[in-house]
């Protein structure tokens, strides 16, 4: 008998945007450059007030910290939430091991095995993954490129609800869709979860990144989800230390978040010394965000008019995140994704992409589909996207397509 | 309606080693000082070589790392654990965020919900709290107190196993228990893990900790578990480096680590910093593993003799790890461990101990018991323990015991 793994260990999911990773090393290897917008990691510079702190941190023992996270540092988020209208004390946070941890902790402590999720879809493919880890069901509710991606009309949720739903997780700026959700979406996701009593749980980890003039609407802000919303949020796009793996739940239903300390105190704690440094970053002035933001609305458009110069490409103008859908005159985004690895390249060169059938939950959807995350300089951008158009093209004439 | 909670999110158990912290916060309020030997926090300082390799790190930009954690580490570590005969290729290491994540993926790997692992009771609580997260049952085969907390016999694990055990979880050497398992007992558990096609989690985070001339043997030096074994690692014990959320899961399963990695990706990457402390941390000479041991086996001594001065109290010498279970002639280890904190003090000191029974699986058993952790200088245990005994014979007092 050979050794057999849980369900969940075979059902869990390679991630889409991770999974290609070692041909990326093999062509590196090769002597390849590799441009990555598989991965929404920034090249922006981790502010020094961060670093700072963390340099200058004089205990001689790496000790654990409290389970819910430092106070100092929940305090200081407690402020920074009063900006964007949402008011919560330091008791209504939970630091956690990056946004992952928020999403797991938010899933696990809300549903039981083989309960449901509803979810509008293309949404972050990891979202899967943490549903694997606690055999819950992830229900897409199609969101339409034609449409911008923006929230499917209320009816297709209210058809997807059973007995056993039990939360509606939106990403809001959306990765990977960059739609920016208008307090009246807001309004109807609030409207279903008051209704039918379910909680809301919302990825708002992009709320810094929102272009052309679009705001950022938290649903906290909503009225009548105190005891509904739970927000997953993170520091790694914010302060770009998405390696620190520094998150926080925010909710204000007390017996809630009791039953997520105690998730909390079963590991521990999150990582102590970036959670130091992330009190640093706190006192980064906004003068850092405003020349982030031009910077990522600029990159924006590089990414967005290179898409549309590809003849046969779709996409649209996203909003807000640093991720957009592309659908492309390919077959197979898997395949193609890989391929640009393996066997392509232009003056030395290559595209890493992460294929977006992992960012649906129905199959089929997605496959001529592929995410980009629009996070490096603008030189390399163009640069990755002139070999991207190339490797389309040359791909299509190899297929055969 | 009110909103209800998942099961788990009302099963999810506080963790007896942190729930009462807001008792020694409130105790610390009034101006006592709290000796806390309720948690594995050790006062040992930190490597310099850990922190002179996050304070020389020269990133601007503090990134993701690989899902299965640094190459460089994973390398290093090989080496380590060859000095362990435990030989193993960087790629049968993966490194997870803190041991507490490397026993919660074995677990989710390798059982489904409603399946069972069988652990050893006492056993470290918070295998309670992972089994929650993904509705596994712990089946508890109790050790006794009087055999020294040696593994129970052959036949008390095959009684407790059904059609649904999917694996054996021990730690070696043992928290709470103290015990070193001898390689007969480790080849009892292959035995039964092979015959009955079980998986063995091992807990080996306290290999460095163990006394009296006594040998640690790492359940991946037993042949024939290749297939089964899985070691549950941390540097968080070794290099006093508990904040750090550093641990790691080491298998020559390729089935296994590949679904591993799979739940690692959806996390995307342990903390990167400390993976690059960790490296320099490897580097640290012997001889400060000498005078550590050298320190605990002088506190081992010190809290030993201070537990059999108390009259009516039952310990066995521990002989590993940095955790004593004591019986105490009190009635019920959590109302003694709050008023430890809420009610008394001696010279404007109190000690903070783990009431034991959430250690155990089994109702009932280790009321009477508290776990304590000797991570405190000398002088302070001596201190820790005086409170401790007067502690004891004033709550008898109280309570008419």
């Amino acid at each position: 008998m050979s050794m057999q793994l849980s369900n969940r260990g075979i059902n869990i999911p390679a991630s889409p945007i991770r999974k290609l990773v070692p041909f990326a090393d093999e062509a590196k290897n090769r002597g390849i450059k590799v441009y990555h917008l598989n991965i929404g990691q920034p090249d922006i510079e981790t502010p020094v007030e961060m670093w700072d702190r963390i340099k200058n941190y004089e205990e001689k023992v790496l000790a654990y910290g409290p389970s819910n996270g430092l106070l100092e540092f929940r305090k200081g988020l407690s402020n920074y939430y009063a900006k964007y209208d949402v008011h919560v004390s330091p008791s209504e946070i939970i630091i956690t091991t990056g946004g992952s941890e928020a999403l797991l902790f938010a899933m696990l402590a809300t549903c039981d095995a083989g309960d449901e999720v509803l979810v509008p879809e293309p949404f972050y493919a990891n979202y899967n993954g943490f549903a694997v880890y606690g055999d819950i069901k992830v229900v897409p509710v199609t969101a339409r490129a034609e449409d911008g991606f923006r929230l499917p009309p209320k009816e297709h949720f209210l058809q997807k609800i059973t007995p056993r739903t039990r939360a509606i997780l939106i990403s809001n700026p959306g990765n990977p869709t960059g739609v920016v959700y208008t307090k009246e979406e807001l309004q109807v996701v609030a409207d279903i979860a008051i209704s039918h009593n379910l909680y809301i749980i919302a990825d708002e980890v992009y709320r810094e990144f929102v272009y052309d003039g679009e705001k950022y609407t938290s649903i906290m802000t909503i009225s009548g989800v105190e005891q509904h919303a739970i927000i997953a949020d993170s520091i790694s796009k914010r302060f770009s230390a998405c390696g620190a793996r520094i998150g926080n739940l925010v909710s204000k239903n007390k017996v809630l978040m009791d039953s997520i300390m105690r998730f909390a105190q079963a590991r521990l704690c999150p990582p102590t010394l970036e959670q130091v440094g992330a009190i640093g970053a706190l006192d980064v002035p906004e003068s850092y965000f405003e020349g982030i933001l031009t910077e990522y609305q600029n990159r924006r458009n590089i990414i967005y008019e290179g898409i549309m110069s590809i003849p046969g490409a779709v996409c649209m103008r996203p909003k807000g995140a640093f991720y957009v859908i592309a659908k492309l005159p390919i077959d197979d985004g898997d395949a193609f994704a890989q391929w640009m690895l393996e066997e392509f390249s232009l003056d030395g060169a290559t595209t890493m992409v992460a294929p977006a059938a992992g960012f649906y939950a129905t199959p089929v959807l997605g496959k001529d589909e592929i995410r980009l995350a629009y996070v490096l300089k603008p030189a390399d951008l163009t640069q990755a996207m002139r070999v991207l158009a190339a490797g389309v093209e040359k791909y299509r004439q190899v297929k055969g397509i």
